[in-house]
């Protein structure tokens, strides 16, 4: 069998990914949901995003979460930006890890943020200086790295192109976004094919931590991610109860659910630090905030198996 | 990479499988589902099962459907059975594939056929008699393979002294079925090891097709088919829209769906003769005839990814 890794560094998204493509919820109700969150051991949560407030209006409360997400220790708090503009918002708040969006299509980045993609690729270096100059750390997240949905099918040389060149330019981590739902086990292991060739002369390319980003739109996330850890990826995103979805990506659905990632990774004895059962408390309190029932087979299910005589 | 088959034999479970869960519909709503279903290209259809119709009443129309779908060539049609009793009715209706269930667990084998294991595993000699002597073939189905929900896990070893045990007494195929849904891909790899490792003496061990049938109860059930796969598996089951549950086991709830099977099977460039977009129009009818939404991520989502400019 393949070389699966003894532990996998799951990154929450559900304050970020998984509320933006919701109606726009207090401030305290989102502390409450990263409340939950925290309580489940998990060690990276996405927590925000620098982004206008008049095309996500979700995120309009950035600079206050950013500030009480910094009072709560133990977990390396995130900030998305898809400017330099909103990397200054963020590094201004105090916060130390930056993920910085580029798009692999043309398409999807005009309707994300209104340039190419070799401007937002030609703007890593900007972004880094900002970030780096605080101290702080970049993550370059590459949107739509397998399909756009206004472009098709990205080239997987044009994906693993930008990572290269994002390394170049100041990337410190990785990380592919699979936006709209649609790859698969073995084209997950193509890309990664491509981008280790791609980015096999960059600085840093042995050791750059790579991460990836699933939908289960069509069913598949939970299986790419899987097939993701087979081919070397040890970082994933995944959302609490599967909530997520890109809004300027039509036809978008929910992250792959932290719960079922954990659940599979527990069960293939893969640490995560992550508790399970957790997790599941806290998909209650996000039902609550959002109004209506999750995406997550899991949760739906009522958690693990619980056989005659096991107390729940 | 781990190799991959080249082409994947899928049977399509949706009219027993599917249906045994649901209230019972009309067997003239159950041809037109079946109908639906032929015309995606799938080329074996378990048709239905020969159980007490007191205790699965969905199923009292065995003997109709078997009749019927006798009439339609070009698929392998099959039907289960839990007993020789079954295999004897199934048989007269003139149907030549015939699935006999055991369970690994005794908790489930009570409760599905109210015997022990161990009684129905001996049970396999009578059924391959009766299927052998009328020239038919015998596939004998491990229930719970993984887990049981009345006695929790199920040891690897007893699983695969059953798989073994069953071929030694006449079985022709064997399946092995994640009959809660609460397998992962590290599991399914174990077992299949183990299982190998148990027939491999046994008469027509080399080329015995191996089968796996998950649920999705837990968003882990294509990530265990795709696991399967890379473990040898060419046989999968899945049912149109992620209809299914099993009446015996609580808190079963739907198959793998067929489209979403087939969309991960399409993109890797393996063959499966089915036509997705068929299977979607087969679940638009699945949808009318139980009433209620199915779980298909890929049937809510709409189907493939259709980008700008690309008819629907």
């Amino acid at each position: 069998m393949m070389e699966l890794p003894t532990r996998v560094d799951v990154r929450e998204v559900g304050p970020r990914d998984g509320l933006q493509i919701e109606a726009p919820i207090g401030t305290d109700e989102k502390i409450r949901l990263i409340r939950a969150l925290v309580a489940t051991g998990v060690q990276r949560i996405e927590a925000t995003a620098f982004v206008s407030p008049r095309a996500v209006p979700a995120m309009a409360d950035a600079e206050r979460i950013a500030e009480y997400v910094q009072s709560v220790p133990g977990v390396e708090w995130s900030g998305l930006v898809a400017s330099p503009h909103g990397a200054e918002r963020a590094i201004a708040t105090g916060l130390r890890t930056i993920e910085y969006v580029v798009s692999a299509s043309d398409g999807h980045s005009q309707a994300n943020a209104r340039r190419s993609t070799q401007e937002a690729v030609d703007a890593v270096a900007q972004v880094a200086s900002i970030v780096h100059d605080a101290g702080g750390r970049l993550e370059v997240i590459i949107a739509v790295s397998w399909d756009c949905p206004f472009d098709g099918p990205t080239d997987p040389q044009r994906t693993a192109s930008i990572a290269a060149r994002a390394l170049e330019l100041g990337a410190d981590r990785l990380c592919f976004g699979d936006t709209i739902g649609t790859t698969t086990p073995v084209r997950v292991w193509r890309l990664l094919d491509a981008v280790r060739t791609a980015i096999g002369g960059a600085p840093g390319a042995d050791t750059v931590p790579l991460g990836a980003h699933f939908h289960n739109t069509r069913g598949t996330g939970i299986a790419s991610a899987f097939a993701a850890l087979q081919a070397g990826v040890t970082q994933l995103d995944a959302s609490v109860g599967g909530l997520g979805g890109c809004p300027f990506a039509p036809g978008a659905s929910g992250n792959i659910a932290t719960e079922e990632l954990v659940y599979l990774l527990d069960d293939a004895g893969i640490t995560t630090g992550v508790d399970l059962d957790k997790v599941l408390q806290a998909c209650v309190v996000a039902t609550e905030l959002v109004g209506h029932p999750l995406e997550s087979d899991l949760f739906r299910a009522g958690g693990r198996n619980r056989p005659r005589g096991v107390p729940a």
